[in-house]
C-alpha cells in the first residue's frame, strides 16, 4: 500500500518515444490495482472503489434485443461485411437526422463520421487541423490522457491553469496563452473530472474570443468538443450546446457512457455545417484513418446503436449518487463545485498534498484519486458510478476518515 | 465509363497531407463504384465483379450461436465494459494456447495484444519499430494500402520489384535495396493480390539474409508478417510458419477472412517469444494505441472470436472458384501463376497496358483491377470471392472478351 504512488518499471526498449512511456504507471490504473487487490482481501463489496470511469448501470435492453434480433435474422455477409470507411451510410443518416432534430442543426451523414469511441473521435479532429508542432489548448482540470493523444499525434498540448472557484474557464489565463501558434481548443464539458458543465455564458465568451483571435491572426482556430458526457446533465443545469455557438466546432461523441457500452468503441465525428469545408474534413477523417490503422468502428455496433440514438442507459443514479456525496462533502467543511453532470465529482482535500491525502484514505478503504495528473493539484476525484448502497456506506468511512485524520 | 480510371477531384482543404490524398481515387473503389452502378442496370447478377476482397461464405454458425448466448445471458456491465488496453485477458490466453498447439512456439498471453483488424495491427507493428524516416521493405505485388499505412506513420515504404516468374521473392533486387535505413521488412504471406504462397525455401532465404544483415548493421532487423490469409492456402501447397524461421517476427492477424467478418474488426498482433524484449513490445503497443487513438477491438467480438479460435469458414469454395478460372485462363493463353492460397488470382494482361485491358473488360461487365497500383504494371487482379454459379458464367463472358479483343 505505501509505494503505491511511485513509478518503479524501468525498461530498455526498442523505440525510445513508447519506451519512455512505459516507466509512467497511471494514478488511476494503480489505484483501481489496489482496489481489486484490497477486493481480494476484504472482499470488493467493501473496497469503496471511486477510482474508475465505467458505467453501473446496464445498456438499453432494446440494445441487447436489436442485436440478438439482427444476430439471429441477418444474413451474416452482410451484417458482418465490410463498412465503408466513413461509416455505414444508413447509420450516419441517422445520427445525423437524431442530431438535427435534437439541436437544431442541419447536420447530414456528409458531416458525420464513424469512429472507434472517443479516443478514435479525437484522433482524427487533432490530425485534421494540425500540423505537427502546432498548438492545441485544453483547460485544467483535463483528462489527463489528453497528453498522450495530442502529443503523440505530432501537435503539442498546452494546458490552461484552472479556475478553481468554478471550473468555469480561467478566461484571463486563456487570453495570454491563446497566440498564433494555436490551431484548436479542446473542451470537455460536461467535464472530466470536475463534473462542471460550462454554462451558456462561458461558451458564448470563449467562442467571442475565438472568433476574434481567428480574424486577428487570419487562419482558423477550430473548436473540438469532446462531449462524451452530453447526455448525463443534472436537473435544472443549463447545459450549451457548443456547436451551435460556432461554426468551426468539430464534436467528438462516444455512445460509451451514455449507453454503457464502454468495451465496444463506437462513437462519431460531427463537423458543424455551417464549418468551412465540413464534407470534405468527413472524407479527410477517412484518409487519416488509413495512417492510424483507424478502419471504422465493427459494423454490428453501428447497426445496433443507430437503433437505439435517443434512448440512454437509466442515468438518474449518477444525480443521486452525486446529491448524497456532496451534501457529505458539504457537511464534513470540504470545499467542493456541485457537479452539474457525469459521474465525477472533484472535492478541495483536507490538505494541501492531495496525494498524501489520497494515501492517507486508503486506510478506509476509501479509493479517491489525486488530481495532479489532472492539472489542479490539491484536488481529488470521486467517480461515482458505483451502486448507491455502497455510496452510502462509504460516507460512513469518509466520515470516519477525516474525523479521526483532519479533526484530532 | 470511358473515365473510370481518371482521377478528377481536387479539394482545397485543412492540413496539407490529408488533403493531397482527396485527389487520388482508389481505382479499387472507382471500379467496385461501376459494378453497383452496373448492376443497378442490369442487376447485380449479371455484373462480374472481381473487385472487392470480400468473403462470400458466412461466418461459422457457433460464432453466432455465441454472440446470441453472451446477449442473452451475460450481465451486460460485463459483457460490454471497457476491455484492458492490450485485450481481454482471457481472449489474449486463448490466442496464445492457440497459436502454441499450432505451430509449437510457446506463446503465451503476454505475446498477444489485441487489434482492430489487420490494419490497427499493422498500424502498432510499425510504431512499434520504426522512428520517422526509418525504411520498411515490401516486396511486389503488394497490397497497396500498405503505402499509406507505412508512410503516414512517419516510415518511409520501399518497394522490392516483382520477381514475375514464381512471383516469390526477387532476390537480387532486395539484397541490394536491404540497406542500414532498413529497420523492418514486411511480408504477406498468402499473398494479395498474386495468391501466391511464400515457400520454405523463400522463407528459409529471406531469413538467413536478414540474420546475416543484422550482424552486419549492428541492429535488428524486424520482419513484419501480414497474415490474414494464413487459414485460406490450397491442397499441397507448402505454407511454412513464419515466425519459425526468425526470432525477430512481429505476426500481424485478422479474422476478417478465415471467420468472414471483415466489418468487425478484429485481429491481433503476436510477438515472437523469441524475440527480444518479447513482452515489453506488447506493453509498447499500449501505449502506441494512447497516441493513434486504438483502444482495443470491442469486447464482445474479443469475447465471441476466442470460442471459435480454431474454426474457420467453409472455405472450400474459394479453391474451387481458383481451380475453374485458372484452368480457363490457361485454356486461353493468359500467362498466370497457379494461386497457393488466398481468395486471388494475378495473371497477365492481354496487352502491356492493363489499364486498358481492364476498361475493354468493362464492356463485357467483367470488373477486373489493373495491377498498377500493386506494383506490377501489366498484371490484373480477380477477387474470386463470390459465388461459383457467377464464376461460371463471367467464364464464357471472359472467352467471348478475348476472343472479341484479342484473336480478331
Amino acid at each position: 500500500m505505501e509505494h503505491i504512488f511511485i513509478n518503479e518499471r524501468k525498461k530498455e526498449m526498442l523505440v525510445q518515444k513508447y519506451k519512455d512511456m512505459l516507466s509512467a504507471k497511471s494514478v488511476i490504473r494503480q489505484l483501481s490495482e489496489f482496489a481489486t487487490a484490497r477486493g481480494q482481501e476484504i472482499g470488493y463489496e467493501n473496497v469503496f472503489d471511486y477510482s474508475l470511469g465505467n458505467p453501473s448501470v446496464p445498456v438499453p435492453q432494446e440494445f441487447t434485443d436489436r442485436m440478438l434480433h439482427m444476430l439471429a435474422t441477418k444474413n451474416p455477409m452482410e451484417l458482418h461485411g465490410y463498412s465503408p470507411s466513413l461509416g455505414i451510410t444508413s447509420v450516419r443518416e441517422k445520427i445525423a437526422a437524431s442530431l438535427e432534430q435534437r439541436f437544431g442543426i442541419p447536420y447530414r451523414k456528409e458531416h458525420i463520421f464513424m469512429a472507434s469511441g472517443a479516443a478514435g473521435a479525437l484522433a482524427h479532429a487533432f490530425r485534421l487541423v494540425t500540423e505537427p508542432g502546432d498548438e492545441i489548448l485544453t483547460f485544467a482540470p483535463y483528462f489527463p490522457e489528453y497528453g498522450p493523444y495530442v502529443n503523440l499525434s505530432g501537435a503539442v498540448l498546452k494546458v490552461v491553469p484552472p479556475n478553481t472557484e468554478t471550473f468555469q474557464i480561467n478566461f484571463p489565463a486563456f487570453e495570454e496563452m491563446l497566440t498564433d501558434k494555436v490551431m484548436a481548443v479542446l473542451i470537455n464539458t460536461p467535464n472530466n473530472p470536475s463534473g462542471i458543465v460550462y454554462s451558456t455564458e462561458t461558451i458564448q465568451k470563449l467562442t467571442d474570443i475565438l472568433k476574434k483571435k481567428s480574424e486577428e491572426y487570419g487562419h482558423d482556430i477550430y473548436l473540438i468538443s469532446d462531449e462524451p458526457y452530453r447526455e448525463i446533465v443534472f436537473e435544472g443545469v443549463d447545459a450549451p450546446c457548443v456547436s451551435k455557438f460556432y461554426d468551426n466546432t468539430i464534436m467528438c461523441y462516444s455512445f460509451s457512457k451514455s449507453l454503457s457500452l464502454p468495451g465496444e468503441r463506437i462513437g462519431y465525428v460531427a463537423i458543424n455545417p455551417a464549418c468551412k469545408d465540413a464534407e470534405d474534413m468527413v472524407f479527410m477523417c477517412g484518409q487519416i484513418s488509413r495512417g492510424i490503422g483507424h478502419n471504422c468502428p465493427p459494423s454490428i455496433i453501428q447497426l445496433a446503436v443507430a437503433e437505439v440514438l435517443d434512448q440512454t442507459a437509466d442515468l438518474s443514479v449518477y444525480e443521486k449518487n452525486m446529491n448524497l456525496i456532496y451534501n457529505e462533502l458539504v457537511a464534513l467543511g470540504f470545499t467542493v463545485v456541485k457537479p452539474g453532470g457525469t459521474f465525477y465529482i472533484f472535492p478541495k482535500a483536507l490538505e494541501e498534498d492531495a496525494v498524501a491525502f489520497c494515501q492517507k484514505a486508503l486506510k478506509y478503504d476509501l479509493v479517491l484519486v489525486p488530481a495532479d495528473s489532472f492539472g489542479a493539484p490539491g484536488f481529488f476525484r470521486m467517480a461515482y458510478c458505483i451502486d448507491t448502497e455502497k455510496v452510502e456506506r462509504s460516507l460512513v468511512a469518509l466520515r470516519k476518515f477525516v474525523e479521526a485524520e483532519y479533526r484530532k
